[in-house]
């Protein structure tokens, strides 16, 4: 293969000179070499900011940096975030979250300057001074690019931000912005689907509230494991409309996919018995369903539940009858009182906004700062938080209608619509731009 | 009065989500309303970042908020720096430097991370949350105020960064480029005077190597204590020579003070004799002079030395022959091992660069960032490590052959000489501008 994995000691915590800050841990990455033009023709590197899981092990899906290394002759480096997969403090991921001190350093500051750090290193490394570097994140790692090139300009030239939900913190983006676009989607893909989901919540609580009702919902939803509760099931379902939302991808765009089961049961079937047969066309046939398949402590979970618990609170919550969802506002008293009472100490709501800003960004921006793309897709709920307008000359927005979640960073694929092609094709413009200027400037 | 003075409750550790970090300490800051157009208008809040000492009593000699408060219309803020003055977290200063993890959070990071949090808090405070903010620092604070900018745009508007030598770190800036300003400083004022200092050096080993030798330095000084070594008379007159041409200021101009003192003794005065009469001519007469001046463990001492062995280590050093003085070049290898000794951790000489950058300054931020002025005055030894030319239309240089240290920033006087007089009127002309187009902006 063409990846080589490498270990840097890394600073555990980088603003603070106590003894205990200058403990190190072991951070992954894994660099693939294949592509480089090399340091002497000051080629690119492409670094991938690893975001709230593992780095994976097939890194070719990471398809942005694959597919167009070979244009841009560029060096692909993937880092791993830190407290996930190999790039765990405290040796173990259970060990440094068991406590509020070890788990106090997890945090995306930190994360971005433990980035800061190795990306310096890597150019020493390989005598790449002059190499510009581009970094690249998806999600809460789209996030962690662009406050990267904003904090660190001085080690990225440019940074491509995918579905980056920045300005879902605070009060910038409103509360139902998520679960809108989700009932958007299902609308859209089909009114009596839509229609079927926004009526079954109270069908739910009906039979549960029967004798025997979490047996009748057990036994209607096939559930592997006997219901505890409605709240279980109706969580299981918002779960599956959301990520087939999320991740309605081509070419089987599982919104779709959840829909023609709901509206192709039989005449006759009742709303429960719709919802059922979406399940099964979302999940192909099975002898059972994991109501609690969301819920497994993965790293991903674990971490990412402390993360938002912590520093990333995103204020997600719904009204009433503004989705086709039950009411679930966001309370952010109640928030705080929930965290503390798992962690011992209270998320910091406010900080994102005052380390990287959000509010008025489109006054703060348009005068700062240089070489974003904030890529969309539209139909990805997590968009409602995005950067959706150009907010100057290259801090850019590249949306698509039709798009999904990260979709744009995938590995291209024989199949892909056109927009989705163009989409691509834009970013890579984009950057090819920057670097040109970049080139110019440094024969100045 | 019209200065209020209150206390903020701060965060110690903006970095971290461990129990400990939730410690808080009270911030000093001191607001000046008189002149403040209000939030109504959106007027200004012209905000002084405070360096390695207390607040000043006298807040009015920051000439630059009160002598321009009246033409802006600027609210007046001055926040003092965490560990210094009243804003000590642990209780005391001696407190909170006497062990290795109290110590720890004694960093520029969390400094302006208690800038941004605490002039967001005074925005909401006074409901001023269209007012632009304008931050204002000068050498040390200047740093800070240029980084400021640079990390938190989204909270000023711009920066004035007086005498702040962002360029003295890693190998940026020679090594030898402050002593070689002094060295140029007094060869300009005068080139006897200069060679009688460069010739002095020598002249004190031959006497201190003598029999009584030290006895008869410290008569000859009138030093207020015996002498323990020739190195405490050149440490002392190496501090004299360097803080009159930092601070080499209209009317007086210490450095022409001095070498009157040299250049001026009687015809056949030898050469410490000479050297001593430049002493005298400092310092007025004086029944003695104390050697130990600038050794005394104030705040600034105490604070700085540790800021300068954890962070901001600046390699200020001299080679042999480059200046007027004897050599002692910068070792960093050195430099560690001692830094260590005495706190117990090595210092992180490379932070500086990772965290805020420098290297390479025009070309990074020739296409990032805005609204920084760097003022310098070319005589100050600090200026070497400055920004001395334009990086792009609004990140500006604004230097004075004539000028010192920070002068730019002290009250206006009526005997300031035309080109400090202009200097101000071009910073205060640039900031009109940076505020203008804000207040455009904000109609769009």
């Amino acid at each position: 293969m063409d990846l080589k994995t490498y270990f840097y000691k890394q600073t555990l915590d980088h603003f603070n000179y106590g003894p205990q800050s200058y403990a190190t841990f072991k951070q992954k990455y894994v660099i693939n070499f294949k592509y480089w033009g090399g340091a002497n023709s000051s080629s690119p590197i492409f670094a991938y900011l690893g975001a709230e899981s593992p780095l994976a092990d097939d890194l070719q899906n990471l398809g942005f940096l694959s597919a167009n290394a070979p244009h841009f002759k560029a060096l692909q480096v993937y880092i791993e975030h830190r407290y996930y997969g190999k790039s765990v403090p405290f040796g173990t991921m259970e060990e440094a979250m068991k406590n509020e001190s070890t788990r106090g350093y997890f945090n995306s500051a930190q994360a971005i300057a433990d980035y800061a750090e190795l990306l310096i290193h890597i150019k020493e490394k390989f005598s790449a001074q002059n190499s510009p570097i581009i970094v690249i994140g998806a999600s809460y790692g789209g996030m962690l690019a662009s406050w990267f090139r904003l904090k660190y300009p001085h080690i990225a030239l440019g940074a491509l931000a995918a579905s980056a939900p920045i300005l879902y913190f605070d009060n910038i983006t409103p509360q139902n912005g998520y679960y809108s676009i989700v009932t958007k989607d299902f609308k859209e893909a089909s009114k009596s689907c839509y229609e079927t989901i926004r009526r079954s919540w109270s069908e739910i609580d009906k039979v549960a509230s029967k004798r025997n009702g979490l047996s009748i919902l057990s036994k209607k939803f096939k559930t592997c494991e006997h219901l505890n509760s409605s709240t279980e099931l109706k969580d299981y379902l918002e779960e599956v409309y959301s990520v087939a939302a999320q991740y309605n991808d081509p070419p089987d765009y599982p919104v779709t996919v959840v829909c023609r089961g709901i509206d192709g049961a039989p005449n006759g079937t009742d709303i429960l018995g719709r919802i059922f047969a979406g399940i099964v066309a979302y999940n192909k046939k099975s002898s059972c369903y994991d109501t609690n398949l969301y819920r497994y402590p993965t790293e991903t979970n674990v971490g990412w539940r402390w993360q938002t618990c912590s520093e990333m609170v995103m204020p997600i919550g719904r009204g009433i009858n503004d989705t086709m969802f039950p009411p679930s506002p966001f309370n952010l008293d109640q928030f705080i009182k929930d965290c503390k009472s798992t962690y011992g100490v209270p998320p910091r709501p406010h900080w994102v906004t005052t380390y990287y800003g959000g509010h008025d960004i489109k006054l703060i921006l348009r005068r700062f700062g240089s070489n974003i793309i904030f890529s969309n897709g539209l139909r990805d709920p997590y968009s409602s938080g995005g950067v959706l307008e150009d907010i100057s000359q290259s801090i850019l927005a590249v949306s698509t209608v039709n798009g999904s979640h990260c979709l744009d960073v995938l590995l291209p694929d024989q199949s892909d619509p056109s927009w989705l092609v163009e989409q691509r094709n834009k970013e890579v413009e984009i950057i090819d731009g920057w670097i040109a200027k970049y080139y110019a400037d440094l024969l100045v």
